[in-house]
């Protein structure tokens, strides 16, 4: 064994006489050290050797076991935040979609309650716990435009919004776990963004390490992609602000201080990311104040 | 009190000088046949007067309570069941969406079990039932590329399973009650098309009276307006059958027989959908057996 040969496969030593290839451990940096790197003029001939049947199946086989073990290896804390956000996302759509579609079904036997409770988990809840008479009565509707249903229609939607009301709890389990594993992985990042935008940033971003590396100005548009191309393509106004927009600093801002707010938030953020990929202190309580101060 | 007038709003009394107006109740025939009905040259003068504030006010306060009982007496089986029915539909929707998501989320940690189960459902209640452990020995998963996560990681992905589960559950329970609810309102129909045809053309034909009163070639194409309009529009070829498409006497025959199929199918259909509206006798399995001698 003379050569050393690093492809996109893996790293090879390879004998003087270019006739054998035998693949190593990428982390075995000591036979590594050893070696010499293959001259470019051989390059060729090794790659032709690596495209002959038995060398290729002999590649493959030592290859496999690698490959298993760098996805394994891949998992990490941000594969579980981008997968929880998502979600809880999805979480939040079928919610709506059902409780819409129970609003409308329970509209048949009582349409006044409707307009009187907006929030939908709270809907749910007053139609598992109570009667159709004792709703009567709460909300003081004499007369209902609602159908006088038996009960095993009625149960059928009892029965629904059981269900939405266990995805809200659900949803709100996956809210805590998001937390808790944020907390971990990126706790600046998790200080002053808050999880759910921490981890759409994340999701975005395409993990810590990624976002890591963004420059404030990217951070502060993730999530804005569609506006920012509009704006390069046909010169429509620059978006401000994507995800961010979400944030209690911007929302509490001010309308012509919400871009100023955004962009020191990016600011910030960008830090707290750098911070949590390298190990960094927990300075985000510091960073917040700060932004608070100059926004007033 | 001479005249009757008969509204968009309701009947009316009128008196001989056309004076004073009274909204009569719809139902009360014996007061309204012993009135004649107002003169065409007198409509007019009527009409003006409701425009006035007094009658308008008292129009509008008799008519409340009409409209009220019009909308309690509107609430029927018909939509009971397109409700039911939409919400099977949204069901799907969302165990699909979530049931996606968690064979993503799963495949952190043993990935190779979302090739062996294709179902859903069973899917879930895999992961619910069984350790990572007890699956990789079940399916044989020797070297698995899925990282080994701690457990609390793995809990949030089996609670998320668990709801997948119940919200299959609360499906089939849907559909039993929609059987049982088309078993008194449309036994024809039901036994016919089946519960989710029956329902989807009930759903699609504005219920069972409006889908009573349209053709067999109407019905033959329920669910397939898209096609049916781009045909008329463009030319293109005209579609065979709409949500009959998914009945199996269609499913089951030959390729140049769908179309028969739908046909003969769509053709009876109409005939179970007058059936069901008039309260006539049970011959859905006399019909079923007919298109299915036709078809063979």
């Amino acid at each position: 064994m003379k050569y050393v040969f690093t492809h996109l496969l893996g790293t090879f030593a390879i004998d003087e006489k270019v006739e054998k290839a035998v693949l190593l451990k990428g982390e075995d940096e000591n036979t590594t050290k050893k070696l010499l790197p293959l001259p470019q003029e051989k390059k060729r001939t090794v790659l032709l050797l690596l495209k002959k049947k038995e060398y290729y199946s002999e590649l493959s086989s030592r290859n496999l076991p690698l490959t298993r073990e760098a996805i394994r290896n891949a998992v990490s804390n941000d594969s579980l935040i981008i997968q929880t956000i998502s979600s809880i996302g999805e979480l939040d759509q079928v919610c709506n979609l059902l409780s819409k579609r129970l609003r409308e079904w329970w509209g048949l036997c009582l349409p006044e309650l409707s307009e009187h409770i907006t929030n939908h988990e709270h809907f749910a809840e007053l139609i598992t716990s109570k009667t159709k008479k004792e709703l009567q009565t709460e909300f003081s509707i004499t007369a209902t435009m609602g159908a006088d249903l038996e009960h095993y229609h009625l149960d059928e939607m009892i029965r629904l919004a059981k269900q939405i009301q266990q995805l809200y709890k659900l949803r709100q389990n996956q809210d805590f776990y998001l937390q808790k594993v944020m907390h971990e992985h990126c706790p600046n990042l998790l200080e002053l963004a808050g999880a759910t935008i921490g981890a759409r940033l994340l999701e975005l971003g395409k993990g810590l390490k990624h976002l890591a590396t963004l420059p404030a100005s990217t951070i502060q548009l993730l999530g804005a992609e569609k506006a920012l191309f509009r704006h390069i393509k046909t010169g429509a106004r620059a978006p401000k602000y994507g995800v961010l927009f979400q944030h209690p600093l911007v929302q509490n801002a001010s309308k012509d201080q919400k871009g100023k707010a955004a962009r020191l938030l990016a600011d910030k953020l960008s830090l707290c990311a750098r911070l949590d990929y390298f190990k960094g202190e927990f300075k985000a309580p510091e960073y917040k104040k700060e932004v608070e101060g100059k926004i007033k």
